[in-house]
């Protein structure tokens, strides 16, 4: 019964997806005596949590259990703590699917409901309360983004034939998920060579979907001004990634001035590692890389993903000069290869997903 | 009720896999008020047909519908028409999956039927009827051997590292599938550059499975003497494809002599076309390609492929000198590329086999 209630709680918080990021994603459920009573989610970012919105719902709450996903927060933060109105709400049990990952605040929400003789049990679906914050319990311990590398290729491993036409390798099914993505994440990240060569608008075109930061690594600065993420910066959410060495060039100050870009500023030899640290001191906590080549390659490289998804079309180029989605790794036997891991595939009709994670555990897009 | 009972008849056929071929795969069912009496596959090449066997096996036949999945016969082949024996029985009914594909005999085994007094039905399951046999529609049409192309790769398309490792790039239960297609297709055919880096042993090996021919594309006469096909060449199954220029040579005489190696000849310029009519002529009616990657291009450039699976690890070479599995083609647009059609997608653990054919309708393996 536990687990059944725990499900419809983490259904509830996955509507939160999109808006509420970077904040987590929570839903709470309110029983009492085998009777659903009232269900609410964290539903945007600095809004009222999950418990809140649940707690209203409910005509009664007094003897009630709630169960919630993430453990009720015990501090003020954007919004006042929520254990304080679960006691005065006179719940009498609280079931919770993972704690705070937070080591500052973890485990302090269940002390101050025990103190109040609320009962409660920790624990219940607790691999799927966590894969649901993958992302925000990443960010929350180390700071840097959660990196997902997506891109559709061929059979042959190709993003584009040798004059860069990609459009489309994969179906329309396959392009529908990858809105979802864009809604998902905070920021999709792209090299200059994808914006030169594709010109893309990098924008989420789901209904109520929410456009996430566009990040351009451009170290050099050789971003064509005469670019979709250039022009349309009306929501200011365009960054470009580059050498400080740049700043204060004609091309630096005409991009920062006519078109707000906002600029992230690396120096030559620095790690991609470091610059994600920058970009997480943003308070970006994920980015979707969609490519090009060399930025995937890159991310391999320095083993800096935590997941991604390579979707697979039943088409075939045929050609060594075409462009392969990695490159730039020199294996000599077979067991040197890359390895994907903790893989989940998804069938987009003839399109084939391969998703696949670092660690154990998928995301709830 | 007729769809129940012809599905039971195409179970019976499959039976005869891999024993069977070059003949066709045929099931039999015999059936009175609806009580199953008797089933029976043709069970071995130039053995009883399944008529015969599943009226063997019934102890009435007065009176019951025989189902078979391919008209019965009406001419003296290996063995007697299975269409007067049918009469002889007294079976009331005959329904059928689909009609004898070869002009010559096409339909007579019906009138024969219809003329003694037997109630005939065709077209139940035709389609699946049909996929069935492909393999044996093709080649009693057209004399040319039904082409099946499959190779594991990596997702970005290569076959094996820049030092030709290649084992193992997809999983156990991967591999087991192609043990299945070895058994259902009477020759397999790699280049000589795959046995030169390989040195494969192109047998099946599958318990009671049938070692097919072992055809190998060397027009150059390049194959290494020692080598797995060579030597172990007791069932006289090796082939090699070589040009008539080498006819009398030293190695070409040793290989003859002392190996028992069948020659077939091609001359300088011959279209692969023509030499698959003559791999044909001998009695050869499906081939499994295997690669490596020039036969693979080869037999894509010319279109000659029937089907064939690629079966993808989620593994990553990453290395533009690693060797792709198809190469050659020069595409402008997306839209040039190769698609392939009428995909069915295959799930091996976390390998995906992409399974295509030019025609609609997959193979029964």
């Amino acid at each position: 019964m536990h687990e059944y209630y725990m499900r419809l709680a983490l259904d509830e918080a996955k509507k939160g997806i999109g808006s509420v990021n970077p904040n987590p994603l929570v839903g709470a459920v309110i029983v009492k005596e085998n009777i659903l009573l009232a269900k609410g989610y964290h539903q945007i970012f600095g809004g009222p949590h999950a418990e809140v919105n649940a707690i209203k719902n409910a005509t009664i709450t007094e003897g009630s259990t709630i169960y919630v996903t993430l453990e009720p927060c015990s501090h003020f933060g954007k919004t006042p703590p929520c254990t304080q109105l679960i006691i005065d709400s006179k719940i009498k049990k609280c079931v919770i699917g993972t704690l705070d990952p937070n080591p500052l605040v973890r485990g302090k929400g269940i002390e101050q409901l025990k103190a109040a003789g609320i009962e409660v049990l920790v624990g219940v679906l607790e691999k799927e309360s966590q894969n649901l914050n993958k992302v925000f319990f990443k960010y929350i311990q180390q700071k840097i983004p959660f990196i997902f590398i997506k891109t559709g290729i061929t059979l042959d491993g190709k993003i584009a034939t040798k004059n860069f036409s990609s459009k489309w390798i994969t179906n329309s099914i396959a392009r529908e998920k990858v809105q979802n993505y864009r809604n998902f994440f905070s920021a999709i990240l792209v090299g200059s060579n994808t914006v030169a060569k594709d010109n893309p608008s990098l924008r989420c075109s789901l209904p109520n979907g929410r456009n996430p930061y566009r990040i351009v690594f451009d170290r050099n600065l050789t971003i064509p001004e005469e670019c979709n993420i250039i022009y349309n910066n009306n929501d200011k959410k365009t960054i470009v990634v580059t050498d400080d060495r740049h700043v204060g060039s004609e091309k630096y100050t005409l991009l920062k001035d006519r078109y707000s870009i906002t600029f992230i500023h690396t120096f030559e030899g620095e790690s991609v590692l470091e610059i994600l640290k920058k970009i997480g001191n943003t308070g970006i906590d994920s980015i979707l890389v969609e490519g090009g080549s060399q930025i995937i390659s890159a991310f391999f490289k320095e083993n800096l993903y935590d997941g991604g998804e390579f979707i697979v079309a039943p088409k075939i180029i045929g050609d060594s000069k075409a462009i392969p989605f990695i490159d730039g790794f020199t294996p000599t036997y077979i067991q040197d290869a890359l390895e994907l891991k903790n893989l989940k595939i998804n069938l987009y009709d003839n399109n084939v997903g391969f998703e696949f994670y670092k660690e154990d555990g998928c995301l709830p897009v």
